[in-house]
């Protein structure tokens, strides 16, 4: 079964809101009322051995530091800040108490970089891979919060950094690549980058109408946000920013360009829409505060009866060979 | 190495409070501030394949209630409500699509007893067993929160329900031993009985001092008040309310029946203290209120310095064999 699916059957009659619950299911994380003016964000991801890294990748302390920054991104898709962590694990037999303190480590480095706490979880032996689930709950004024629902015709549509790398460097990985001019793109799968300072800019000025991280892969983000929005896009292929030398190390691969950049996953870069009263504001502020990483406009959000289209230069329709990672789970 | 001591060396230095974190490692829950007087309480599990179950012991359903039955046994033993929960879940290939949607149909029957809603999660395949986190909120007026800490010299302990038959029902299955007097034993330990009325009524009445559900077995959960309380306790063995016909079972399962009793785990009956000063007004009205299962006094707190100690009748000290579960991870 396809992940999708299952998470469609199980999510059916599951209500999106109650009292206390102001967003459940469908977005990068759940919001819960807070204190005062504030809302909770809770989000939770698994990294599982064999399926969201292998042994010998890298060492645990890198591991640990990934883990907690791809649930840090979902946070910042909210346009929240991070503030405490639970970390459910299940530790191998063949695996030291060296390497969990360094996995811990990792995590711990990333945290005391953002203020975050450490507030509970658990552990427990595993008969098979090491695997961590972790939940992460930030913080958010109510008003600031960017869901993926709030697109409309018009917006204009932007990502941050640059795409493909981390695709790059993890097919460099599976294919015994390493070093050289492969090992920026491996360092970039390995440890996505944080964009908590643009996730904060963007929520404090209301400047974005929706966001998402990108996960799955720039076409397949994208969908998430027509999905809830109710509308479709149009994206450059050609705007949209490459990781530099993505050309060559994808001819080295063996795959299109293309692929990597737009359905490639785990760039963990924000992908957000700007609507046309907001524009000129947010731009002359973009370019006046440092973010961290430059904004590339790369399309915009039509009406859903016009569809969802990546184009090339001549306006012409392409195609990626995949639309992003399909999750295969389960028999 | 032994959860404990891993536990121990990652929570070294981590702050147990913080803005907005009003209690954090170390207790049942997390305490984080909610909207005007109340709390979020936030906790997570872990029940994962070859461990905590084995496939065949019972069906996905009952898998599924469980897992979520556990989670809220430890929001009961804070005293507040179960509201949301999170579910993530790692699937192997050799389970069929129809038994995960069973394990999520069991949690859901389980969830919509108690109001609750499903707020998130994350789906990944497995390259070894099934495992599942799952994080529960639930909510709590702040001054009604019951904490580890609170339990006082004088004070008297009591136990809900009845214990060891979740332990006696795990060594049948372990066994083989199946049906007819066993059957009962094993029911309990596959599916926890939910003590959230009970739970209410303390929380609402202010009368526990100090509270924890007993997963690791009495002792040592007993053990973790008197840590945090900086106290020590005497329990009458022959006053703890045990599973009825355990003597029978123990005996043929060539155990001591005191081992099941008081060292057994996965009972998910409250523990709690009640200061003297509350307890005549307790007793009236837990005599007068239906919480669904009955109450036993056990023993009482007494300084640290008077030691930990569960005595027989003639007041002699008796030590289980093994003071719970001693959970070994890792290598």
């Amino acid at each position: 079964m396809r992940e999708f699916d299952l998470i469609k059957k199980i999510s059916e009659g599951v209500p999106r809101s109650g009292e206390g619950l102001v967003c459940g299911m469908g977005d990068d994380a759940a919001v819960i009322e807070g204190p005062g003016e504030t809302c909770w964000l809770v989000t939770t991801d698994i990294f599982a051995e064999g399926v969201h890294f292998e042994r010998g990748w890298s060492d645990w302390e890198t591991l640990g530091e990934k883990a907690l920054l791809v649930n840090i991104s979902d946070i910042a898709a909210m346009g929240g800040i991070p503030w405490f962590y639970f970390v459910s694990v299940g530790i191998p037999g063949d695996i030291n108490s060296r390497d969990v303190e360094s996995f811990f480590g990792g995590m711990r480095a990333v945290a005391d970089v953002n203020d975050m706490i450490l507030a509970g979880g658990d552990t427990t032996a595993s008969k098979s891979g090491f695997f961590v689930s972790i939940t992460v709950v930030g913080n958010a004024l109510k008003d600031n919060i960017i869901y993926r629902s709030g697109a409309r015709a018009g917006d204009k549509i932007y990502v941050s950094g640059s795409l493909g790398g981390s695709a790059a460097g993890l097919a460099c990985l599976k294919e015994g690549l390493r070093g050289g001019e492969y090992s920026g793109f491996i360092d970039r799968h390995l440890l996505p980058e944080s964009r908590l300072s643009l996730a904060a800019f963007l929520a404090k000025g209301g400047y974005a109408s929706a966001m998402i991280d990108i996960s799955d892969g720039l076409v397949a983000d994208l969908g998430h946000i027509a999905d809830l929005s109710g509308v479709g896009y149009k994206v450059c292929a050609d705007k949209v920013p490459s990781a530099g030398g993505i050309n060559d190390v994808a001819g080295k691969l063996g795959v299109a360009p293309l692929d990597l950049i737009v359905a490639g996953g785990e760039d963990y870069e924000l992908l957000f829409t700007v609507s046309p009263d907001k524009e000129k504001c947010f731009l002359d502020n973009a370019l006046r505060i440092d973010c961290g990483c430059g904004v590339a406009l790369i399309g915009e959000i039509v009406n859903a009866k016009e569809g969802r289209k990546v184009l090339d230069v001549n306006g012409k329709e392409v195609a990626p060979a995949n639309s992003g990672f399909v999750h295969e789970i389960g028999g």
